[in-house]
């Protein structure tokens, strides 16, 4: 059969640019999409917890006419990955056989599961993703994998647009310290995806919080935030456990917490971050309300994101 | 912007009878109000298990047209309430920033979220309900709180409305034993609501088992239950743990218990109970399972009531 | 009241093999039945895990038009089933209640209810199935009890029928090892449904393996399996637990695996499962991946056997 068209990442996109026009066009006459899809039918997998990734994706899915079903994979699904395995373990199902039974009851499959932060090599593969869009028949979405969060990108391109339209901007992604470990796919993705429009961008973190240099190869790092934030049209604030030291918090550092003197020095940037977001630990209150805060407006343009993920793969 | 309209208590609702009435015509024409909602969306959040409060709020709004999501947040979520905190701890999100995202998403939002029994003063402030209705942009619909549970309410005076018409009544609401503390929010509610009408409304229950004075101001206080009962036309029976030895099961004792004789000492009331109940412990099966027993169609009201609130809240 | 009409086992079908026939001729014209059912509800509760169960029933049902709610009741519900019992202890609520107020939302109900395995008597008098439809007062679908799964059977033989036609087959029903014990309601609804068809059944398994004998009393029992794959139409693997010493374990001899050798004896015979299935204990990846595995038709079959299903009950 030919190579089924997934949702993956920024490479599952051929021109990203006018992916992102298109979201904030169907965003403008999003009743026309109504029950366009009429009929089709989307499971929606989580190994994971969700709030907005599972509202945003099932409710977009449903205005456009979509049978949906959620499943939450937490209590006890586990799929065998490698081949040819004796499975007389824990694992009750092979994900070739999850994925192709799946496949028979749905147009469109979405799928989310985070990395264990133990073991790099292994999250890096991405394997529950990659071998379940290998054996699923029909398109996968990829919900947040252990390395990537491409509907939460396609929504911070959104955003960005938005506020700015087709101007050149200096663009800052900024790591803030936060007392759990968390994945780096948020921050992979949006330095994927930025990195495919015209803008500069520059990461800025401790030393020691370098993300994997596939990601940062065409960003300016500074380690000075407050350097970096100098003419920022856009500040978006997101922690990471470290790269090199895999899965650890090395600092909790709150001189890089985002405040209004940091975003005094700013080109009046926007505020953005993907929420959930640790309020005066991450960002102060006085950031996070401010009027060049674009946080509920970015959540909100998830919705949109997956609806035009959904057209475009169900459209092809 | 202009204060959002919810559906939180009987202060929500103008003229309470009015809107039984609607409620009871809207249930005698149910299927015109099919698909009148069409394309509306409705995220549904449950910190507590619910069966007929899911399976009634949730049907009613699909049967109007409403695209439904129900998320139960009891493994995991938990929201930070007060205002300025450092968020280091084991609160991921922000009660406000929870409140603006989910109602990028959702026409209405309905929240259940339970008492914990420990603190009264907490409980009573009613937080999470309080804030989430302060910063949803949406209507919230209260699907029982710390101290309500205004949809029973509604259901009850359905079923009380449908069973004597405009007849003025001796409405008697009677304390119950029963093996586990639980919230009074029912019992409360219903004496809300049932204080708006005409009619007469006795309480009974064991000296130590008083409601919060807030609910009791209009009502005979009755601590011999079969005073109580006599040429009653309505019993309603509920358990509460204690108001004034907060959350705490003072007794057990069976003699509280309604059974057939004590129902013989009524002008053949109608016996009501909001379930589930324990059989035999708060009530016989003889009272349960009699033809004066209204707890099967008292059910049933919830989902035209939920239906009455739904279209009232998204038709203003 | 009339007796109510349910989907339990094969008894609740008259015709089978019309019935098989009805449920192809669905699937052939699928979108033909689309939105038939406009505007019902369904209320799918489950005791246990389910993936395939849930997925083919639930779209099933939404493709036909109705509204569909799934409730998981692993985390906490616990139904009395017994008369009279005073509750006192950690059942809130009495199953006769919860069906009764369960159908005034629903006008059907799935439910599906494994069994504990510890007690063979209690086990198949099928309790919770058995005392849900008799408190019920619309339709209920049994989606896999402690001894019936009907839902699966009908597929199977749908997915025969799609195979072979009206030709009369040898068909065997072959025990496999597995690491856990499992119950015997496959493989006991397979075989009362396939012997009401015209098929020669032969069933295989070490001694010790007896399935209870009012599902065999038809069929040749032969405990050498080489000798009955020896000219078979078709081998449907299951891996079930003792009936005899009830819910245990006795072998894990992997001699018993289905292999490519052992498909070699067949008259090219299909290979079914009902999955999922642990790969290289219960089969080899070899059979399972040969072109005679029609595995996942059987299981896409699911839906259209549901629909099949839903359809003939509410359209009684």
């Amino acid at each position: 059969m030919d190579k089924q068209a997934h949702f993956y990442s920024a490479d599952s996109i051929q021109d990203i640019d006018a992916f992102v026009d298109q979201a904030i066009a169907m965003k403008k006459n999003t009743t026309s999409f109504n029950g366009t899809l009429q009929g089709k039918k989307m499971t929606l997998i989580f190994f994971n917890p969700s709030l907005r990734t599972r509202l945003s994706t099932e409710f977009a899915a449903q205005e456009l006419g979509i049978h949906t079903i959620s499943m939450n994979a937490t209590e006890g699904w586990k799929w065998e990955i490698d081949e040819g395995v004796i499975m007389n373990l824990d694992k009750a199902e092979h994900i070739k056989d999850a994925a192709q039974v799946i496949s028979q009851y749905s147009d469109v499959i979405a799928i989310r599961s985070f990395p264990g932060l133990k073991d790099r090599d292994a999250d890096y593969r991405d394997e529950m993703l990659q071998n379940f869009m290998e054996h699923a028949s029909v398109p996968v979405i990829n919900m947040e994998s252990s390395i990537y969060h491409p509907l939460q990108s396609l929504t911070d391109l959104m955003t960005i647009k938005e506020a700015f339209g087709e101007k050149k901007l200096k663009v800052v992604l900024s790591w803030a310290p936060h007392p759990k470990a968390l994945p780096q796919a948020v921050s992979n993705s949006f330095l994927q995806w930025i990195n495919r429009t015209g803008h500069d961008v520059v990461v800025t973190h401790p030393e020691a919080y370098d993300l994997a240099p596939a990601f940062t190869a065409n960003c300016a790092i500074e380690y000075n935030q407050q350097d970096a934030f100098k003419d920022a049209d856009v500040i978006y604030t997101k922690n990471w456990s470290s790269y090199n030291t895999y899965g650890q918090i090395l600092s909790e550092d709150q001189s890089w917490m985002v405040n209004r003197k940091k975003m005094a020095l700013t080109n009046n940037a926007i505020f953005m971050h993907c929420l959930p977001v640790r309020r005066n630990v991450v960002v102060t209150d006085g950031v996070m309300d401010s009027d060049r805060s674009v946080i509920y407006q970015q959540a909100g343009n998830r919705l949109h994101a997956a609806k035009a993920v959904i057209n475009h793969l169900l459209n092809l």
